[in-house]
């Protein structure tokens, strides 16, 4: 705001946080206000817990992941099947599938996708590090699972060309209809995929 | 989150940015990646800033503003009209104010509005202090700048009652058409008290 109204510190919290996605000036405002309002119960927490994540988080030099050790609890844990790697392209990728809890293998996280638009080119990317990955034996399977849009399949198909050579099996995620979604909100291209994909019933 | 694949440094980041107005769990999360992909250019300086502004920021004990110092920058700046007193509900729109430059006087904060819905009672509100600072003399008038909405105007009401003893006088913000602001889009409550306040061309 830079209105000498307005203390510096408010200003330097308030700015700070509009650096973060999804906070424009008026909720960065707003989230501002909540914290000031709740000192002991809320900033303060928040304060500390950043300055921890801060200090002990980083990225797993094996997948991308960011956790408190390097190898990360994923790659760290010997009950997880390690034949098979799941590519995301971001951290929030694979937080979804753990959610989801339907895979059960490893991870690697590429950071984003190839866009000629944006200027990202293979060596901006973890690819590099995946197709070492792949070719050390032990990999059976790399599923791709990267967004359905231009630049996403762009990438997939730019590490499937890679992965040739190292003879692993290349699987990607089945497109369709999304469980409760409905036919008459999904674009053609959904609804096209799922009529091809279409199984016995 | 609370899965094990996610370390608890991470989940507390997570479940603290959620408790941000504005922010849901998905919101969250990504604000949570973001900060961890700056640590240090983001993190660690927010965190400061929060820590900072937990141990430095009070409620000004004269207007409810928020501030580095008490009384606040606004009370204690002598070139500012102290005859006038803004009654808003949040420190909100106190910034609101500000930014917009419209106002020189002093302000005060109600903390919200009186709610028979929410159960606000006017002990709940810095509604008290009002009345004791407009009765000291100093002051000749008392805007109620309050949201147009029920809530709102049911406090206003309930101030200007409670004021009528100290004589002092009591406007409202004006109603109307938003600057730039098309009167197709607008309610008809506002077309018909912009109708009523209308002024000579
Ligand atoms: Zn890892
Ligand atoms: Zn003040």
């Amino acid at each position: 705001m830079s209105k000498h109204s307005v203390s510096p510190e408010i200003d330097r919290l308030i700015s700070l946080l509009a650096k973060l996605p999804g906070l424009g000036p008026r909720s960065a405002r707003r989230a501002a206000l909540a914290l000031l309002k709740k000192p002991e119960a809320l900033m303060k927490p928040l304060a500390l817990a950043m300055g921890d994540a801060a200090e002990n988080i980083s990225t797993c030099s094996t997948c991308g992941n960011v956790d408190a050790s390097n190898p990360c609890n994923i790659c760290a844990t010997p009950t997880r099947d390690n034949t098979t790697i799941c590519v995301v392209q971001d951290v929030s990728d694979l937080w979804a599938m753990e959610r989801a809890g339907a895979f059960r293998g490893q991870y690697h996280v590429l950071g984003g996708t190839l866009s000629a638009l944006d200027g990202v080119r293979p060596e901006d990317l973890n690819i590099a590090n995946l197709i070492r990955r792949a070719g050390e034996g032990r990999v059976a399977e790399v599923i791709l699972a990267m967004n359905a849009t231009v630049d996403g399949q762009t990438t997939a198909h730019y590490i499937t060309d890679h992965l040739e050579t190292t003879g692993v099996k290349v699987s990607r995620l089945a497109h369709g209809v999304p469980v409760g979604g409905e036919l008459d909100y999904l674009d053609d291209g959904t609804i096209t995929a799922a009529m091809k994909s279409r199984r016995p019933f």
